[in-house]
């Protein structure tokens, strides 16, 4: 598949409210974005440094997989996945299958910041949950 | 402190062997350096997409904290750290410190790649196991 940088890095926070001064008063970045996302039950906040972007994630109930990464995690946040920015994908998506790739999702849905997404499961990624994603108003 | 970018993710892996083929035939990424750091007991493997690098961190004795990671993992691999790039290192950690942040290395050390490196410890920076490095080639 083609790939072209890091988009972004997910971390998962059990309180935005807690995580955002650490970001901005001891890493000196800046929150230039916070977002409601519906679908997969979180609050994200984004910083940029560099060309990748930060995605805080705070669930907003109990039943996101935010939530339940959280408490298998001793109730503390952590690195939840790395996205990876292509401009295709679905055909990312296609030739990870043919290789044999764990799917999560089998066709790209829309994400946060209006990005199609599409994950691939950390059983075939070595452990670590991989997004794939593109910018539509990039195509 | 004043970050420029993100340097590189360290991923957690048990077998080298196994991973590096899905960084390269599945993700198209190449790797371009592999390096054992005895003071840290792993061996590393590098890719590189965009600005950032990969670090992959393999085990080469039980009594690595990367072998620790592994095992409280299930085994399995995963996100480890991320490292911000910055021009001084040493003045990072006496700005975290005056924060009140936690510190695992009181000073930069060497790490791989020719870097000078120091961690901030995950109970300050809300789960993640947060480095700092520095390019002494660069100063």
């Amino acid at each position: 598949m083609e790939l072209s940088q890091i988009e972004h890095i997910g971390i998962a926070c059990p309180s935005l409210e807690e995580a955002i001064p650490f970001y901005e008063n001891v890493l000196g970045l800046k929150c230039y974005n916070i977002e409601v996302v519906e679908d997969q039950k979180v609050k994200t906040a984004f910083f940029k440094i560099g060309e990748v972007k930060l995605e805080l994630l705070e669930p907003t109930s109990e039943e996101s997989t935010i939530a339940k990464f959280i408490e298998k995690n001793g109730g503390r946040g952590g690195m939840h996945h790395i996205a990876f920015k292509t401009k295709d994908v679905a055909a990312c998506l296609a030739d990870a299958e043919s290789k044999g790739v764990r799917l999560i999702d089998a066709a790209p849905r829309k994400g946060a910041e209006g990005l199609n997404i599409a994950f691939l499961h950390p059983k075939s990624t070595c452990g670590v949950l991989t997004e794939i994603c593109e910018n539509p108003k990039e195509k």
